[in-house]
């Protein structure tokens, strides 16, 4: 069991809880949020980035996020799992992760909400959290975890504003 | 004096310790060093990246990669401060950062060197050091300082390998 990169991915912009008279987790991606992160999902693939499995929120927000991505290209598989959902469990995700990493698999995307994800990086990278890391919708973080107990050992190679994924580059 | 974005970069690739015979002060980019920091200064521009001053460590190395970002349009002046030197002091610049904020001043980066900005970037969003960020050549930290006292209370919000900033991506 090696070292494993880890994606969390915040969901594209969803309408607005007040404007919707359903559930909170029947809230959906409005059409520039789907459009969003369909170039966010191109972008990342062109980049080269590729997992074996999504792990997403339940939440149809966060399921339409990872469908894009997976659409993309981005991963074989998509999963659900509630401690992705807000205010999940991380114990039961570390649980969780324990048994998927023994099956010797490689990349790993979490699609879920905020501030769940930047918390549970700050606690895989530093052991505790205090609010420091900002991550827009349809925002990434990337870590790599170490072979072993991740919490407080990862480290951090990747956050972005997901605009900073766009837009005009130089060519190379 | 209100939230300061800090933009944080590492110099360019420079020519190996082992291949040069002058002093490690005087080592230079090499030419794939300096096309790559031209491409990512011209990535900055035109994500936006506007600072009053870039701060630089006095080294060739980094000297060459702040004239290639202020060259860009990235900032309108270029200063040098031993802080920025190899394992400089931490303490000098947050006296100097102070006096310099005092001016109501809006957008700094500072270039220099790994371990030092990436360990005085943890410092100042958590108050320690563990070196969990992971920083390439011509990588940037972004963080947002808070009026006051920035050490344990700043954010980050963008931490990139450059080759993330480069390549194809989609229109918008």
């Amino acid at each position: 069991m090696g070292e494993l990169p880890l994606y969390l991915i915040r969901h594209g912009i969803a309408i607005d809880r007040e404007l919707f008279s359903g559930q909170d987790s029947e809230r959906h991606l409005t059409s520039q949020g789907e459009k969003k992160t369909q170039q966010i999902a191109e972008r990342l693939v062109d980049l080269g980035m590729s997992c074996d499995l999504i792990l997403s929120s339940p939440l149809i927000r966060a399921k339409q996020t990872s469908e894009i991505l997976l659409n993309a290209g981005l991963a074989d598989e998509i999963q659900y799992h509630d401690a992705l959902a807000p205010e999940g469990r991380f114990g039961d995700w570390l649980q969780w992760l324990d048994q998927w990493r023994a099956q010797e698999r490689l990349g790993l995307a979490l699609v879920g909400h905020e501030p769940d994800l930047s918390q549970w990086a700050e606690v895989l990278v530093w052991g505790s959290s205090r609010g420091a890391l900002e991550v827009k919708k349809a925002g990434i973080i990337g870590l790599h975890l170490p072979s072993g107990d991740p919490v407080g050992q990862s480290t951090l190679f990747w956050l972005t504003p997901p605009r900073f994924l766009l837009g005009k580059v130089p060519k190379v």
